[in-house]
């Protein structure tokens, strides 16, 4: 299955201020994770952050923290228990009021975006942990922008990835989200897909 | 399942002039193309090529484009809007006309080769594009020829591999394909193979 | 499936003291078994262990062995001659007079915990044979903690994980283990698993 | 599941006297299947041979020649023109005249050993081509010894690998086959194991 645009949110998983400077390639990490938040500006994909425990590890980057249509504070590894998953999931989960509406005045639910890429770090704690958990929805595809993510050693990164990978989680890298996006080089936004890419 | 060279046909991607020095290791990507072209030729496995907006890219070498039946220039990056689908499937598209002829009359359509062999650049781009859209269709076998593929990036090249690995493609190497269309030490084309690859 | 520390159970496999100075990189196997046996106390996962012919091979290390609710000397590679199968599931083997009591004095059962965490040497012998064998018996989810397993070659203990992973069985790493029993940072034990694992 | 020597034969695959010095790293590939040969013949394992078209490419070394009830000159890179199968499976190929034999004459078929281990060169030629036959024998279990493996390249070695993976051929190395054989250290072969495996 190739990744379709209209389908996609991104969630940036826990990219702070206090935690990047300890992951391996660290820097690097957050350069793929910066072309993937243009690329989603870029294709008007929703992104949503989350930020582990921010009074200790302080908050995302700026520039990605303004991408976010609403940055989620967490204690737990995984996503289950801030609002994300009704975020990631509004049809899902409709406001009980609405059902007593006249249905001319109720808005429709907007459809989910089945597809869930997940980047950030560490990769073998909470964005393994948050992957697992979406998993578990069946409705969800769920897809892990490998070079976007970072664990403080690449030993951990990888068993993550080979974990994730054997529990069905798609692996991608930046650039295949930039090409499958964009899918043909006849669509205007290529100049800007290539500027973020290269 | 082993190749068989009368069920095979392969697809060159995109080994245009002016992208090729950008892809890593892309001599040994082109010289590991050139030597399976030859093994074609030998074979007599039908070769199609497609050549990603030519106009800007340039077009590929000499020695591959000659070897196909048909190249095909294309915008997108997976080949669904060129009629390579087409020529890979012709008895399952058959001309509309046909049917109107006198039974002695048609041309049988030529049984399809259900393996298609994909090589050329960028393996994470293009070939996953298309070996994703290819492999929708059932009645295909999809086969990506590793070592004559390649990316800008090596990480971006062998995560495309394990992606592609994950979904169902059978990956394959230059060696291997030379091998199993030969199956073979007394198939008179053996000299010939082995000039080929040593 | 994340692991629940509710749920586990941790076997330590042949940590003896004539082996380990054979083992590749065998110091830091050993350092990551002695945090995985901090993390099994911390968090009261039952911890067993084993020790192959130890009047040849010696002891397990005794902060190791300390943790350990029972030592069970073995001779097979494998546990399947030793006890272990029956501690590992106790409401499975309960004990034949049990039934014959009233059943207001009948003791409950212990409930099963079914995810058995294995971690030792050699990765590609013990582990491996006792990892197939628990493989057998559906109820039980086998885990093997990567990083704290060790060979003596470094090749026959990747093989080893190879051939586990496409058995079924789930690779994990220390940290992995100490995040999932942990699962949240408001836990009070956080400070003491980091202080474990950094 | 793990080797049980009682079921176990193995295939040695092409070690010819003028093939190997072109392997790999064929030195140690050689010492490995000499150490898998020396396990077979302490674990009464059958041994069969093949030999690639042996009028160019010489015998096999003559301590792994000596070690085979039968040794198979052949053209075709996969064993399936060789008479390897009928000797694999002897009860699936009774002779027709013993039918007509009174049954108390009949020989009882020697029950087949289902787990066919297969080791030689080249990986991705004739070791791939005929694993691949092999396994469209259902009742066979395919093994493939991989560090007594090797091809010209290591990227065509690997590939086979990967590929032999995917279709569900178990890999296993000299040191898991030993330890599985013998599966206990009470077992009187304990030492000469060890001599073989050190």
């Amino acid at each position: 299955m190739l990744l379709d645009a209209n389908d996609c949110q991104l969630v940036l998983v826990d990219y702070q201020a206090r935690l990047m400077p300890a992951i391996a390639h660290g820097e690097q990490v957050l350069e793929r994770a910066r072309r993937l938040v243009a690329l989603a500006r870029l294709f008007e994909v929703p992104v949503w952050g989350t930020e582990q425990v921010p009074d200790k590890l302080g908050p995302m980057p700026p520039e990605l923290r303004q991408a976010c249509r609403q940055v989620l504070p967490k204690a737990a590894f995984d996503a289950s228990d801030t609002p994300l998953l009704r975020l990631l999931q509004p049809a899902a989960a409709p406001a009980g009021n609405a059902r007593s509406l006249p249905k001319h005045l109720r808005k429709p639910p907007e459809p989910t975006r089945a597809t869930v890429l997940l980047a950030g770090c560490e990769a073998h704690v909470c964005v393994l942990q948050t992957a697992m958990t979406l998993l578990e929805h069946d409705e969800l595809e769920v897809v892990v922008v490998s070079d976007a993510c970072g664990s403080r050693r690449d030993r951990d990164r990888d068993a993550a990835f080979d974990r994730l990978a054997a529990e069905g989680v798609v692996l991608v890298t930046v650039e295949m989200v930039g090409f499958e996006w964009l899918r043909s080089a006849r669509d205007p936004r290529l100049a800007q897909v290539l500027a973020e890419l290269k």
